[in-house]
Order: C-alpha cells, then sequence, then structure tokens
C-alpha cells in the first residue's frame, strides 16, 4: 500500500512537472491511462488514482467518454517544478540561493566565487571617488545602447591578449556574465531547442537554460576539455543549437582546455552548424593562457563573453559579448527590450578600477594567493582521503572525488548542520553522475573548522553505510 | 505592374514576418497558395509569384504536390523583423536607440527622461563618497537574491504612502523597472498569449512584448484612465492574460488614473481572471498621489513595479517589483537564473541617495520646475497651432495634437536633419492611431531652437502637403 502510495505520487509530479514545463498546456489533453500506463511501466489503476486526484486538486479535469485535461489558465513558469525532482541538496536553484543568502556564521568552502576581502576593495574605494566627482552624464544619464565606448575599447585590448580579434563595436556590454548569456539564448533558442553543456558544468546553466524551456545534454568532461569522441556522437544525436563551455580555467574542474581539443570543437561545429557560446569569466586567474576558442575561430560561430564579478567586484554588475557584428545589432535591440539600457555607472566604476595601475598588482597577489590556497587545500583534503580529478594549473576550484563512494548530497546536508556549505557533484552534472564528487574553493576554505566538520561528516556518512 | 509588385513584397514581407516571429517554424509547412490569397485578398498568382522569390532567396523550398516549406534551421530572434515593417520614424526600437545614441548636439524634445542636470546629483555624488567608505561586503560581495533588506523595507513604507501594503518579503529589487516587467512576462507569458496595453502607452513596452512573442492589444486610453467599455470588450474578444499600465502619471498622455476608473478595472481584471503590471516609475513626480491598483487591490492580481531612474539617476540601475509572496518567490527563481544576482552596489547607492535628507527637497524643486516648464512649454506649442490632448496635473510629458493633420512621423523627420528628435505619436500606438501626435517632454524642451525648428518643419510639412 505504502509503495503503490509512492508510485501515484510519482505519477502525479511528472504530470504536474510536464504542466509546469508547459509540455502539457492549459487545456491539453492527457495521454490515455492506458498509454501513460505503458510508459511509466505502471499498473493502470495507479495511473487513474493519480487522475482522479489530480482531479480532486482542481489540476486536471476530465470529459466523459474522452479523457483528461489540464484545467484552467496556464500555470506560471515555477522553475523548480520543471524536470526530475532534485534532492534539494543538488537542485541548481537551490544550491544558488543557499550560497547567495548564507549569513556572516556560515563556513561557504562549496561558493563559488572568492571571499569580498579578496577582491580589489582598494580599486573600487578609488573608483567610486572619482566617479562622485564625474560629470552630470556619467552620474545621472542611461548608457549607450551599446555599453560605454572606453570600457568597450579596454575590453578589445584585453581580448587580443589571448589572440580574440573584437573591435570595440563587435562588443556590447551587459549587466552581468549571466545576462551576456541569456540574451544570446533569448536570440538562438527555441523552447524544445537541445543545447550541450560540459558534464559537469556551472550548476547556473541548468537553471538558465531551464527557463529557456531548452533540453541540456551533458557531454563528459575530460582535463583537456570536452570528450571528443562523445561531443560528436551527441551533436549526432541530439543536432544541438548551442553548445555553452568555459575555456580558461573550466568551471568546476578547474581544468584547462588543449590546443588540439579547442581545434577539434571547432571543427565538428563547424560541420555541425553549431553556435558555442563561450564563457571565459575565470581568465584573469590564469598564470599562462589557455587557448581560446574564439581565438581560433575569430568570433564567427563562437560568441565570447565575460564580466568582473569574479576578480574586481560581484556587487557591481557588468559583463559583456563579443560575436559577429549582425548578431551584435540584434542582440542590443534584446537588450534595450528587456532591460532598455546597461549600468552606465557600472561600467565607468569598472572601467576606472580596471585601468587602476594596481589591478595588474591585484591579480598578480590573488594569483599567488590562490596557488598557495590550492597547495594547502590539496593537502588538508589529501588527508581526509579526498581526492582531486585533476589538479588545476590556476583558479580557485577543485574537483574532489570522496572516498569509498561516499554521497556528497548525503555529505552536504550534514555539513549544512555545522553551518558548513558544500558543493555536492550532481548540482553540476546534467546525468546527475557525479555522485561522490564536491567543488571545492580553496580561497572559501581556509578555516580549519571547515576541515574538522568535514571529517566528521565523512566519518558518521561512512558508519551511517 | 508597380502595383502587382508591391503587394508581392507584401506577400514576402509578411511571409518572412512570420519566420523571424517563429509563427513559421524551421521545417513548417506554409498555407497553401490559394488558402494565402483568399485572406490576403489578392490573386493566386500574386502569392505564387511571392512563394517562388522566396524559393530563389534560399527561404522557403518546395515540395513536388506537398507544397512550400521553411528553409534550413531557425533564424534567431530579429525584433526589427517581427511585425508590421514600421516607418523607422515610429519604429520603438529605433526611437529608443535614437534617445538613447543622441550626441550632445542633439536636442530631444521627444526624450522620456529627464536631462542630467535635473536629476539628483548632488546626492548621487554623497551616496558614492559615502559607498567609497563601506564594508568590503558592500564593495564586492553579490547582493542577497531578494535585493537588499534595507531598500526593500523603505520601498515598503513609501508605497503604504499610497495606500499599498507591500512587506519587504513581498518585495524584489531587479535592475530595472524594465527587468522588473521581463521578469514578470517571463514569469506568466506564453508565446502567443495577449497583452493588453493603453493606446498609446509607453513605446518599449511593444519592443518587450515583441521579445516574448506576445500578441499586442491596444485599448484607448481617456484622461482617466483605460476607456473602459473597449476595455471590457477587449477581455472579452482577446481573453488577455496581463494588461501593462502606469497609474500615477500615465506615458506619454501625462493623465492620471481615476478612482472609479480603477475600480470598474479591478472589477472586470477579476471576473475575466486577468493580472496586471502597474508601472509605477512616475510616481515621485505627482503633486498629490492619484489611486493605485495594487493599493484597492492589495497586489492579489495587481503586481506594482518601478524605479528611481526618473527622479535620481539613469546611470544607475535598480528596481523593483511588489507582489504576492508566492510569485515573488518564483520571481527570485527566475532573476537568479537569467541574471544570478542583483546589483548590490546600485541598491545601497539608491538607499543612501533616497535617505538623504536631500531627495525630498530635490523633488520638490523639480516638480516646482516641471510646473513652471509645462506652463512655459503649453504656450509656445499653442504659438504653433499644437494643443494638449489633456493638460496633465504633474510630470514632464505633454501628449499633443498637430495642427491640420500633419503627420509627425514626417515631421519627426524633418527635425532630425535638424538635430532635434521628436517622439512621434505612433511609436507609442499599437493601432497605429496616433499619426498626428508627438509627445513632448517639458524639461528637454528649453532650448529656443526646438521650437524654431518646429515652426520650420511644420510649414514645410504644409506647403509639402
Amino acid at each position: 500500500m505504502a509503495r503503490s502510495n509512492t508510485r501515484i505520487q510519482a505519477v502525479m509530479h511528472e504530470i504536474q512537472s510536464r504542466i509546469a514545463a508547459r509540455i502539457y498546456g492549459p487545456g491539453a489533453r492527457l495521454p490515455s491511462v492506458r498509454a501513460q500506463a505503458q510508459v511509466m511501466g505502471l499498473s493502470v489503476s495507479t495511473v487513474v488514482e493519480a487522475y482522479e486526484r489530480l482531479m480532486a486538486q482542481g489540476v486536471l479535469t476530465s470529459r466523459p467518454g474522452s479523457g483528461f485535461y489540464v484545467e484552467g489558465p496556464v500555470a506560471p513558469l515555477a522553475l523548480t517544478e520543471i524536470g526530475p525532482k532534485l534532492d534539494r541538496a543538488v537542485d541548481p536553484l537551490w544550491v544558488s540561493r543557499q550560497t547567495l543568502e548564507a549569513g556572516d556564521a556560515m563556513l561557504r568552502p562549496g561558493c563559488g566565487w572568492l571571499p569580498p576581502a579578496l577582491l580589489y576593495e582598494s580599486g573600487m574605494r578609488r573608483a567610486l571617488r572619482t566617479l562622485a566627482r564625474a560629470s552630470p552624464l556619467e552620474l545621472a544619464e542611461y548608457a549607450s545602447p551599446q555599453g560605454q565606448l572606453p570600457l568597450r575599447q579596454l575590453l578589445s585590448r584585453r581580448m587580443l591578449a589571448h589572440d580574440i580579434e573584437a573591435p570595440p563595436q563587435q562588443i556590447m556590454l551587459t549587466e552581468s556574465g549571466t545576462q551576456a548569456i541569456d540574451l544570446i539564448c533569448r536570440f538562438l533558442l527555441e523552447p524544445g531547442d537541445t543545447v550541450l553543456v560540459d558534464d559537469p558544468c556551472y550548476f547556473n546553466f541548468h537553471a538558465l537554460l531551464k527557463a529557456h524551456r531548452a533540453q541540456v545534454v551533458g557531454v563528459a568532461y575530460t582535463p583537456q576539455g570536452p570528450d571528443i569522441e562523445k561531443f560528436e556522437a551527441a551533436l549526432q544525436a541530439h543536432a544541438p543549437r548551442l553548445y555553452i563551455t568555459n575555456s580558461g580555467i573550466h568551471n568546476p574542474t578547474g581544468a584547462t582546455l588543449s590546443a588540439v581539443t579547442a581545434h577539434r570543437v571547432l571543427k565538428l561545429a563547424e560541420r555541425a552548424g553549431l553556435t558555442i557560446i563561450e564563457d571565459d569569466i575565470f581568465a584573469d586567474f590564469e598564470h599562462s593562457p589557455a587557448p581560446r576558442l574564439a581565438a581560433l575561430d575569430g568570433l564567427a560561430r563562437v560568441i565570447h563573453i565575460g564580466s568582473f564579478s569574479k576578480t574586481l567586484s560581484a556587487s557591481l554588475r557588468c559583463g559583456f559579448v563579443a560575436a559577429r557584428p549582425d548578431w551584435i545589432d540584434s542582440l542590443i535591440d534584446l537588450k534595450i527590450a528587456t532591460s532598455f539600457a546597461g549600468g552606465r555607472l557600472a561600467a565607468d566604476v569598472t572601467h576606472a578600477a580596471l585601468t587602476d595601475s594596481g589591478y595588474r598588482k591585484h591579480m598578480e597577489a590573488l594569483r599567488i594567493h590562490l596557488a598557495q590556497g590550492m597547495h594547502t587545500t590539496l593537502s588538508r583534503l589529501a588527508k581526509l582521503g579526498i581526492e582531486p580529478w585533476h589538479t588545476p594549473k590556476a583558479g580557485m576550484f577543485i574537483w574532489c572525488q570522496l572516498p569509498d563512494g561516499v554521497d556528497s548530497a548525503a555529505l552536504a546536508r550534514r555539513c549544512l548542520q555545522q553551518q558548513v556549505v558544500l558543493a555536492p557533484g550532481n548540482a553540476f552534472s546534467p546525468n546527475q553522475n557525479a555522485g561522490s564528487f564536491l567543488r571545492f574553493n580553496v580561497a572559501q576554505s581556509t578555516d580549519d573548522r571547515v576541515f574538522s566538520v568535514l571529517a566528521g561528516a565523512l566519518r558518521e556518512e561512512r558508519q551511517h553505510r
């Protein structure tokens, strides 16, 4: 009886999830009880009971002799209702909210960014004082639709240092790296389109692509970039519209794209007519630059995006897109339509801070600090039997495997009770095959309590099993 | 022959516009030549010729005996290709870009905002200096997902002054008023849904709703609010999902909603299950507050949004949404997914500037300044025979009719050649029935040259006709 109840609830959840994802629109006729039962491998009576409970809840309605229909107006888009019901510990949105909302008492070794004290505080203070003396135009007028030219010129020169030829007229400023990707998705995607991502990848990609109602397909990531055979197979099997990746330093693995993989990815993309978003927000963390897809491709099918939330300040919102000139023009229209104008003040503060002579020194010191943190964190994790999947050349992330197949979501729940926020592997994995992985941020793992809590939780989790 | 060519091009444009709007997706079969001809009231041979030219351009393909199909992969979303081909002078996106891009030499009586010198410059300078001394957390950390609590508390108190009960937990900060509306559209709209707007209304609503592929229906606006009979008829004819309006001071007409109209709109909305977005960005310009839909409704079906781009600074991006608690929760998820975190710095600067004792004085002085500007501009326009549709109680806008049926788009083109940017009526009119109207901004109409150029252009336009 209890088991049958679980099955009924599974059917109910499946249907509600499809209504939330608007696969079943308002007034839509549901598959027949018999067909649904067959597809789900359940008995007809289980499905009937689920349909009837949903009728009682006002979700469905029936017409005699004609079947079951979705009742009422379309449901608002609730991202948490779309897709498989995830354990909260690995739900991408919940992980984002948990990290963003964590109070000061929390330790956040799973956090995706640096503690504020490591960002460019002195440069921010100087830039704000400079802006306080700026003209009324800078203080109070809207930004130009494409974004302030001095910052676009600076970005153009910075990209050239990575061999990316992007003149200022091929650059548009946005309010964040995420908004840059979102505008590109609005521009290129249709609901139902397939998008390739790395498995594992930055977890907010899942949430963003859900909001665009895209089908997400994960391709296994290797220490040199995506697994080329699997990448090719995915292109053939799914005809994706878009591939989103990080080249410089990959989130969450810390790996870097190799030249040969970059070249192969591009060749396959050309053959398949695939567009690629190269998210380069970790560019300034590299000691020596990895190859960039946008450099090889010349911004033909690669769209290059970035921001300074990870090095300068996350409290400022300023990102950018570099792409084909005709695409930039359409992206500007979409930006005006959906956010009117970018943040001029944010762009001016960013420009002032980046051109401040101190930024280069700040980044040099930060890279050394992170390299030391990487070394220390790797050895402290090793003592707990936690091994890196790959030793990153730079950046803040280590992608680690837990010993003895310990489940990282279960571990994350235990640590959360002790005010330590972890980032469990499956939050990053579209195929949910990183259940024994964790992402560590070396800059957020300096407190001894991170490791003592982790040791205790590991011990408990092993005993529990 | 020439006329038939025009018809062929009309058919071609119609089809390309539907492909751009993705009404005809990639691979979709087009209506038969016979059906298309009947719908458009044209001859079969005209439609055949149009289809064949589109085949020659690689837009369509044919399969013998089976009809015409949309060729190739889906086109990226180009907003300018969707909908009827508008005269550039009245294309909402073009008007936005033209105003945002206008150089310093341009006079902008058609602009939708104040010149920067009238915004709260001294308060911005003080707020930036204060922020330059803030903690690393304020300078460099992400905002909380819902937005900084002190500003939400302040907004809650401010709304209470308009009888709107919105506790801080029912408020979410956004990066702009436009982003607030965009997130609500993501949350509530399906492609193809119908949205009611006022005719005339703020022109960027058209562009925003195009990006969501909504059907826009305009309801005639009166000096007391929407025309209630037409509003009721539109509800019955189109079953819209949403109605977007301004209550305080209406853009572009400067009219204010009356209590009786507000009550009727809400009663009709309740009966029809309609959600209303009340865009209140001009709230602080009112001498005495008009009734608010959100106040009467208690935020049940009304979503109240606002920002400070029009009174404080447009260079800062900070807006807000007040709505039902369960909707706020889903909107936060959508905000994280599509822009990750709001601008903490922008929220902190906004909070500092609004709580500065000078803001109230700044607004008092600004309201007096605008009242004087309104008086002067009305009398200068009257000398040219340009009459207001309605005399606004407050704000910066006058909605005017040109004498002798002069076409405002033609006039705008003439003035643009002389570096004067006007806002022609049909850019605001979903039904394109404001061809002899212009919107003037009294704060941008202080230069004598505005009126001399206008007088000259009016004279030329009359002679031309």
